[in-house]
């Protein structure tokens, strides 16, 4: 397995259970969107409860800079609410305008059982536990579309009507977001578990929650594909 | 309809959503249980994953001792909390080991995608607003069981193997404190939207939190049917 | 006593105790900010609580975040975070590093029971309630600080050392903030209490909030005067 | 120093910060409660102070429920929450009604500073961190006054009129409470930190925690002798 752009920790963490990353990495849901095969229907469908994940993303990235415990993971949870916020969920609110859904319609939306299952769960990990237990139940999400919008950008089809799905989390300023989370994840890391995490007797927990964030995205894209 | 014993908060929720009351209460699971068709395979599995429902709802109720702000509110969510974890929580385990599973290995069994949606939306409907939008994610669990266990004591099949399951809900004492929380809503009601709750401005937010989570019991259920 | 440009909740929670307030916003700190005479000692133990309080200021306001349910109170609460992390702090660190005291050490800089008293008493009102609980703890700071600033700019000695201080606080920008919240204030107020909030009966609970969190205000004065 | 009865975790705290330790659990105030010589009022301003204090103290003990990661954990954070609501909170109720203050007046009674940012750490250490933040913060108070009733019950003048003080701290089944509690932390460090929990990276943060509630205790006794 090739390293990732995002760190060691996440490196650790993919190893840890591969066959997982692999199923949610590459879901047909995935593969629809980079082949273009995807239905209009299918997508809309995703995009409104990845709208309302998308809201409570952020607040369990809030909950981030209420447990910080150094200026810098302050300073990184802060900056992505604020890119959640103002930018990323902007696509969502532009794409659903085209397809006549407003953003009070978005927030609105009737959340999914899977969506439900994903935000809370992570957000849990965060009441539950410290900043380590609910950055990690994070990073699923923010490295795995970040690894997907890599490969889609170099081998989708030139015609995919999801171009701009891919864009979004291909974007340069989005890459370079993600490796200060991992910058800052593997300083989290070594602040808690010291220098070989993998011997920290908090080890397999935190792989655990990894795996279990990692389920609920591929519950998530096959929610997708169910449609409405 | 039929009042219910368990106060007139909970009256006001039923009637708001009588429709998802009626396929909660009265799903085939439950009805499956009353006459003794239920599979043993769907039981143990479902109890298996109540019982970490339980762990995660009795957070939930704990989370109510954070919020309170009566001395009455901190008293019944912290018997309630006792409730669950030294007498509920023992019917499963004792059921679960006369079938050869160990309560450490309820503990650590996988939840399902239902059941995390469950516990961790009750738990966020806590973190995100008061203690009211705490009890009444908690209130189609707790009521719910009280009702069903009341209708099913009365008319379940003698030799229904599920007899223990049933005699736990109708259990006088279990319906005595399903009471004192009825009691306990209807002030926490009172002290926080005055008499009239249907005309506060809170009531639809509250009404739609108490529908949430009683889909998510029909879901629980379904969990259930569909075995592992 | 004149309205504040800063809506209609914040100005009936100053009129509902407003001896309190002025004994805040009149202190003798802050009166020796303006005609220049506070001891350098002084102000330099104060900014250095002032920068850990806001650390904890600012993890009050992304629990805001994690307790919105609009998407303008996200916005609102998210904008703040990172106005204090990226320009309030920074008066404080500019100011100390030129009196040789660094961000690290500022950041672990040991907390005055006064400081402790206040930031985690504002903390605590978002577990405890919902956002409004929460934002009526932090409205004492942000508005107080407000008015504070634009009365001395207007009136403090011209050759006070305190003028960048000052500045800060009756900067356009910041005020500008000042009134987007004020406002995100006021909705909140209407969707939770209704249009008459004085008549709703969680307002005395609220006006405690309020008075508390302006009497910790005084204490905290008091202990920049008293020094280290 | 003597090795205390409440494990290893608790000898290795109270080691690290041996000076505040002693200055905590021999205050003039705890001296005078043991010989008799202290003021009624001030035993009455700091009874009522305390009730509110155990208010707040139950609640963070209710959130070690919400953040316990084994049944055992569970069951020791319930407990206490059970004995503080139900036993220790009826000393200061009896007391204080034979002083002519009644339970609902104890509950509004106006919080002190030293009590505001006493209890409000504690709740935030949780908050802020996983189980053992809390469980440090909160175990000074808990082993404190298991040191301080032990000591006093076999030294104390014999005509005190603070002899139910004493002996509720001294009672075999409030030490024995606390011994659960020693091995429960024990437990939870060992799950968190490993054999060797002065090696683990977290200690300083915690011996920190530790170390800033004992302060705090310090400051309430000096508020109890200050008087209202």
């Amino acid at each position: 397995m090739t390293l990732s752009r995002y760190g060691t920790t996440f490196d650790l963490l993919r190893q840890a259970c591969s066959e997982d990353w692999h199923a949610y990495t590459h879901h047909p849901f995935v593969e629809q969107l980079g082949d273009g095969t995807l239905s209009q229907q299918s997508y809309l469908h995703y995009l409104a409860q990845d709208y309302v994940f998308l809201v409570h993303f952020a607040r369990a990235w809030a909950l981030g800079v209420v447990k910080a415990e150094t200026p810098n993971e302050m300073k990184v949870c802060a900056r992505t609410v604020d890119v959640l916020i103002n930018n990323e969920m902007a696509l969502h609110v532009e794409t659903c305008k085209r397809a006549g859904i407003s953003e009070p319609e978005l927030f609105a939306c009737k959340e999914e059982v899977e969506n439900l299952a994903y935000t809370r769960y992570v957000i849990d990990c965060g009441m539950q536990g410290d900043l380590l237990d609910l950055l990690i139940a994070l990073a699923p999400c923010c490295f795995g579309y970040g690894e997907i919008g890599m490969r889609l950008v170099r081998g989708c089809a030139p015609d995919t009507p999801y171009r701009s799905w891919i864009d979004t989390y291909a974007d340069d300023e989005y890459q370079a977001a993600l490796q200060s989370i991992g910058g800052m994840l593997d300083d989290a890391v070594s602040r808690r578990l010291g220098s070989d995490p993998k011997e920290n007797c908090r080890w397999p927990q935190l792989v655990k929650r990894f795996e279990v964030a990692t389920h609920l995205e591929v519950a998530f894209w096959g929610m997708g594909l169910r449609g409405r």
